[in-house]
């Protein structure tokens, strides 16, 4: 991750090991329950996408997760929340050790989501685009009974197509709003991203989910920057034209799909909070953590159940998640 | 102004020059029409406390009013906004210039607001809160047709009580919350700012001003803060538990005073970002200044008056400012 020295636009660094996990022998690394490794952390929003991806499809018990915490050293992600900062699994302090495993001399970015081989104890892949799409498709002899299609055949190009524009101006323009260290890359950014708000909700104004009328992985990735957005995005990256709660229809979607088994079961707000304020110092020098906003509103009714759709088709919602992966509940 | 060392606490500096302007003798300042120029900022709540008061009173003939520009370099407030990058009537570049004249070698803080002898050059005050005290006690004689009472005899001890809180934890309580440099500084200073914004929520929820059935200095007091939130405080200074928008009766309360003349007729909100983000580079290291927040809202109906109350008492509002004065419209 850099910034452009001229423009002082933020610019996104190319993911260091872009394998496919795949079920037709065409990688490397095979589809196997047990042999691989999630590792994610509540924070990010691209490792939020292959969790709530992991929750939706039941894939809990073939792929094992591992949580790094929120805060960084000089070294990147480390897994300061588990006993002995180490994984309990792949008995690594930093995550950086699985990406130097595979890659000696590793020296591009550490990032979440990684799927990590635990014998070799290697990244298989961060590609985390590709990972998401290859749990939905190459996965599916492992899915669980009534697991959701997200990626229906039929609208792949039109999931696509949204998704682009989500990317660019949602999931990567907060960033480019927040990072921007010039005033006229903030701006470009901030129009960028609000326009494109302002599309999306246009078109969930009279339909439940941004394709079809299921749970597709549009929703899941437009979904991990609305959740972020008040808690991070709105005074951290000054993205701030309106909170998410001033935006009827995107608050009222949020809040669906938060309720939704596989969404805010996946949400922990503290954990957000004290990565972006604590590890960004080049933002907010000082660290300290904000106590707002105010998260009561997420569990209120969001009405959205009259414009029809169904969550997950012709399958059925997930379970709770396995106990060891709870998130701390909302204050009442 | 600074930060405690040990505590991460903010500290405000006391006062340079706290001298008064009084009717009756009392002081070295007289009370005289033409004889003062009161500089403000438009950025600054505690410029704007004074600024309103002018209005209000209707002392814009009998003392005139330079405005610095909201951006500092290392000497503090400059004219940066007057051509030629001086005040036209003071003729300086640097309101420090009026500080030194005043006190040889001024080593305190450069504060606006400062009421300046136009003669010789020299701030006769910064003390704000007696200044706002005085134009409305010992200015009387110059006060226009129709003048408010401020203070209203009958109300001061309750004034004085209620702005003591206001003080602590609103007005100055954004400043501990912004400038903490650990976090139980800044958790100490939030707790006690909307502790004490639900309570003064709860007593406005059924009176429409603070004391008494009119406008009196304790709304004045209040009010700078409220207009400041969502344009700096609530990101920039992370008073974040919600928006000014999203706390019914405070940001009711506050339209109906935007919309009072006197009020929202003193505010630039464009002017109050560049400040607080372009010079308090110990929080906002870019120096970038947000887009937002939508300021649409503020000329949106409040509902108060079906509270009643009598916004001037015997009197009326003042006139629209005088036109060298103007600020911005709202974009519609």
């Amino acid at each position: 991750m850099g910034t452009d020295a001229e423009s002082g636009e933020f610019v996104r660094e190319a993911l260091g090991v872009a394998e496919r996990i795949t079920a037709d022998g065409s990688s490397p690394w095979p589809v196997e329950a047990g042999r691989y490794r999630l590792v994610a952390a509540r924070a990010c929003p691209w490792a939020n996408r292959v969790v709530i991806a992991r929750r939706l499809l039941g894939l809990e018990d073939a792929i094992s997760m591992g949580i790094a915490g929120p805060l960084h050293d000089e070294r990147s992600w480390r897994f300061h929340l588990d006993p002995g900062d180490k994984d309990p699994v792949l008995g690594i302090e930093y995550l950086r050790e699985a990406y130097e495993k595979a890659v000696p001399g590793y020296d591009k970015g550490v990032t979440v989501p990684a799927m990590v081989e635990v014998a070799s104890g290697k990244v298989a892949t961060n590609a985390y685009a590709e990972l998401e799409f290859d749990l939905a498709t190459q996965w599916s002899s492992l899915h669980r009974e009534g697991a959701p299609d997200l990626f229906p055949e039929k609208y792949r190009d039109e999931i696509d197509a949204v998704g682009q524009g989500i990317f660019h101006d949602v999931n990567n323009g907060v960033y480019k709003c927040g990072f921007a260290t010039t005033q006229a890359a903030y701006e470009k950014a901030f129009g960028a991203l609000f326009a494109r708000l302002d599309e999306l909700s246009d078109r969930l104004a009279g339909q439940r989910y941004l394709v079809g009328d299921t749970i597709t992985a549009a929703d899941v990735r437009l979904w991990v920057t609305l959740v972020r957005f008040d808690a991070a995005y709105h005074g951290h990256f000054k993205a701030n034209r309106q909170k998410l709660t001033e935006m009827p229809v995107l608050w009222a979607y949020a809040r669906d799909l938060f309720q939704t088994p596989g969404f805010g079961d996946t949400i922990d707000f503290d954990q957000i909070k004290q990565h972006y304020y604590g590890v960004h110092s080049s933002v907010n020098p000082s660290g300290v953590v904000p106590l707002g906003p105010d998260t009561s509103g997420w569990l209120t009714e969001h009405g959205r159940e009259s414009l029809g759709g169904r969550p997950f088709g012709d399958g059925t919602p997930p379970g709770p998640p396995p106990a060891s992966e709870r998130v701390p509940a909302l204050p009442a």
